[in-house]
């Protein structure tokens, strides 16, 4: 694997509390020539201004997060979903990145249907995987942690979201790779061959896993190299099948967020080159 | 399915503000004929004191909660986890139950070797099994779900618990299915299907799944019929492979345990009835 920091991005997410323009610029001092989107922070900005900051910035945008909850039975939610992940879709374009990672959305209330919401987002797929191609973006199906099946995601596992994902072609529909939510599964390793195999590792984040978990399961990720996992063995495994895309360190934290954004910044730039030299 | 509570097993745990004797009256007065116990009630009541008090209310002690936590990497500490399961082997026998459930074990300190520690499992496993055996015991390997992977328990789905289970004999080890720990796992029914033909259903236990996950996401479960968990489904599967044991409602809820304990049991006697009629 490459040393140095030619495949490292930083997710906007791990450094939240940078506005846009303080993103910018501390990835700049840090070296940092590549991030990772949200959508909600990107509105707030601006479509445009943003893309036009990060072009004059140098940065590459290497994803934008996300797209998806395309879970809902009723035909008005689901038409309102549909219409978000196209407009989801346009952003990603105009923000110059080729792929949007989709969460892909719980149970609906009263529900205890897996199976059924899972067939629903396929449904989805077939949907946007064609509007995706017009705009030259790739949707990158994640699947979560099973931690996360009722309320945010029922696509648990990479099996999963392969058996979604090539229903179509891999120019418009793979998958998200991302260390804290895969790292439990002894099927992975094969998964990702799998992946790679059929060109569908169309992203790949860094997240280690620490314990005790916080109340609601959501910002707890551990900066990479404090946790359980393995990154040098995760990312060694994503090579070994191909994948030459960037390295992205995603990390919902509110440790993290409670401190200055450039140190949070800079710390897992070193980070980055500790676990991986 | 049978309805009524002829299967019904209530878990010491699901009640645990009950005293051991209150426990006992509360099973006559709901009609509750079956308990699973945890070895530290019962060591605190004392260990032929509770098996006397099981005896003579006519309650039959259906899995004795748990061995396990053989991951350990240091020899004085693994001799003392085997020595520790021996002990809760005898329990068993004396509270003469056929089942003693076994929680893994999660990463030792700074490791983050999966599968070394599954495999130290194994190991402990061909030296209880015997143990077991010589008492009448079976060990019941409880995947618990990919959230306690690393503090907790590195067998995370009923696949790896039965490529653990199955390099014994199946009257020495098996596994625990709980609704809770597998619910969200595609792979599940098929692996009950596994187990079943092998006769290695050792223990079914129940408990729903509800959000938003506590702190520690230790004390959540939800009560049956609340959740995401499709109950009929699961009792269906373990049947459908042969299963004909307890049905063992086990919950760790801190809403539940602070209400009294008699009502919540005659609830989940309740609950019972209407999830499966």
């Amino acid at each position: 694997m490459t040393a140095g920091l030619a495949r490292f991005s930083i997710n906007q997410m791990t450094v939240k509390q940078l506005s846009m323009p303080e993103l910018a610029a501390a990835c700049g001092e840090s070296g940092v020539t590549q991030v990772g989107l949200w959508r909600a922070p990107v509105q707030e900005y601006g479509l445009r201004a943003t893309a036009k900051l990060m072009r004059d910035a140098g940065l590459t945008v290497t994803t934008l997060c996300r797209g998806g909850f395309l879970t809902a039975t009723e035909p008005q939610a689901r038409a309102v979903a549909l219409a978000d992940n196209r407009r989801a879709i346009e952003e990603a374009a105009t923000l110059g990145t080729d792929t949007l990672v989709l969460v892909s959305g719980g149970l609906p209330a009263g529900s205890k249907d897996l199976y059924g919401a899972r067939e629903r987002i396929a449904d989805a797929l077939a949907e946007l995987g064609p509007c995706a191609e017009r705009h030259g973006v790739r949707l990158a199906v994640e699947p979560l942690h099973p931690m996360y099946a009722s309320d945010r995601c029922v696509v648990s596992t990479l099996a999963q979201a392969l058996d979604l994902a090539e229903r179509f072609p891999a120019h418009q529909v793979g998958v998200t790779v991302d260390t804290y939510h895969v790292w439990w599964d002894d099927q992975a390793p094969a998964q990702i061959g799998r992946a790679g195999a059929g060109g569908r590792i169309h992203a790949f984040q860094l997240a280690d896993w620490i314990t005790p978990l916080p109340q609601g399961v959501l910002n707890g990720r551990g900066q990479i190299g404090d946790g359980a996992i393995d990154m040098r063995e995760w990312r060694g495994l994503v090579e070994a099948a191909g994948y030459t895309g960037p390295v992205e360190v995603e990390l919902f934290n509110d440790e993290l967020w409670a401190r200055d954004g450039r140190e949070v910044l800079a710390e897992t730039v070193e980070r980055f080159h500790s676990v991986f030299q």
